[in-house]
């Protein structure tokens, strides 16, 4: 069923019109809609509707605002960061340069509300001011990434508010849009919301644990990047509100300072991570995560057979048995 | 009135809440917003609901959303352009950096948007579709103008609907607005935009030629600025068309060329607009475009005294007499 969805919407992100002239607008929009990705906002769009109707044709069109808004951010961080390559490929900027990544995703926003315009009379102003509410929180989110590089003390809290709000909040609205376009109430909507943000907050967290502890071969990304660029992710603000002064000084030694080999601080970061135990605290949260998302599912008033597709792709999500 | 107009839409942007958390995101666009300026925009939107209503309180929200669009627009393109300065202050880009102007003016095109969703519900899918073409058509103009700068022949044709595209739209939009907010017919609103649209071009127009001809006290950049630059305006792009084998390698000698002394370049382009009688060549294009904007305004159906701030306002901003 989910393979017949994420057909059903490439099919309809491939006969989007973002607009033709200029080319050197229009180009690089096609381009990055082109690199593909799971397709994961607007699938849970579909999923979300999926538990109240049955009829989801109508949910296609603005399911698609999610996809274009991510890849609209996508566009715009990769810029801020500096990253040469998305999946694989050349970065907008890259391939470009920075006015056009600015500009080229300034109309992706645009594209993005304008999918939304054509959902029901009746919900169309509760859409648009949750989407914008949902696209300043997803801005706050950026921000608040890129202070956290420059500050000293960033606290877990503020790390797990960053992540929400960078990551998370947008699984909640993908998923709370299919709610409302499939006239659930507000109760559920709001419960489903509630279901996006918390696999939101455990898939990121599990993002920042594969980093460290992840496959190499299936990860998609350099193990270790995180430790060898000194993000602040959780597993790093763990160790270091618990760690003694032996492994303060271990730590110190390497984060915040210029990098001589990379393996040995990767190896030295994580011999800190493993005698603090970090692994199983951080799988606990996300564990803790993932339970009150399956309680909000639990509290969604319909049949548990209609949610299996949203538990299983949220298992799949966390690469997860159960 | 229009001095009551103007002080009634201070006040509204002064009570805007753009966000508060994390400052380094919202504080650009409190400094942004707050550096002043005409508020044309706005006043076009109340002034063309003025010609249909005496009720303008519901229209003063919706009508800022074009002022935060279109300094959205001011704090991209600065840094696309690297412009130091806006309105004699460091730009945003450069009193902070190239991410926050980025991000900062990523969350004042949302905020646009959300001042948009509390107009009535009949005239929001309208209101919200006109406003994301004309943004995008906005984006288009910036393309094509930063297209041009490398582009070898750039035709008048071409030029005038780049000015259209990233100046005049958004002035015809913003009287449409209030046209449509105020009731009006769709031909009185589209009538309406025409003015708008015509008016832009001609401001624009007048913009270029005060480059060239403008009086340094009052003109308010450095006159000659375009010439020194090798902007291709519509002046450079008439002559260029116009002119003789001589007057060729005149401009030939200094357009393109490394600038070794701008205030003789700038009296030898000059020189050669004067020779082929650019200045009132373009001076009846602004004259045509004024012309057919005041038939567009004749040919809306209230009588001609409600006309009057409408007109007052064009002949201040071309400064006309009549």
């Amino acid at each position: 069923m989910q393979t017949d969805l994420s057909t059903l919407l490439n099919q309809a992100l491939s006969q989007l019109d973002y607009g033709q002239q200029p080319a050197a607008l229009y180009d690089p929009i096609r381009y990055i809609m082109g690199l593909g990705g799971k397709r994961l906002r607007p699938l849970l769009t579909l999923l979300g509707g999926q538990l109240f109707t049955d009829e989801l044709a109508p949910l296609v069109k603005p399911a698609l605002a999610t996809e274009v808004f991510h890849n609209f951010t996508l566009v715009h961080d990769d810029l801020m960061d500096q990253a040469p390559l998305r999946r694989g490929q050349p970065t907008v900027h890259e391939k470009w340069n920075a006015s056009t990544a600015i500009l080229s995703g300034d109309v992706m926003l645009v594209r993005a509300y304008e999918l939304l315009f054509d959902v029901p009379a009746a919900v169309l102003p509760q859409v648009l001011r949750r989407f914008s509410q949902t696209a300043a929180e997803v801005c706050e989110g950026q921000q608040w990434d890129m202070n956290f590089e420059t500050e000293t003390t960033v606290t877990i809290p503020q790390y797990l508010d960053m992540i929400r709000l960078k990551t998370a909040v947008l699984l909640g609205f993908a998923l709370e849009l299919g709610a409302v376009l499939a006239s659930a109430s507000a109760d559920d909507a709001e419960h489903l919301r509630q279901f996006g943000t918390d696999i939101g907050l455990a898939f990121q967290l599990r993002d920042d644990l594969l980093d460290v502890y992840g496959d190499a071969a299936t990860f998609g990304k350099r193990v270790g990047g995180d430790i060898i660029s000194d993000k602040k992710t959780f597993l790093l603000l763990t160790a270091q509100a618990q760690a003694n002064a032996a492994q303060q000084a271990a730590l110190a030694q390497h984060i915040g300072q210029p990098v001589a080999d990379a393996e040995a601080k990767v190896a030295a970061v994580r011999g800190v991570y493993d005698e603090l135990t970090i692994r199983p605290q951080t799988e606990a949260l996300i564990n803790q995560y993932f339970e009150d998302a399956l309680l909000h599912l639990a509290r969604i008033d319909v049949p548990a057979e209609r949610k299996e597709p949203l538990r299983r792709l949220a298992l799949q999500l966390l690469e997860r048995e159960s």
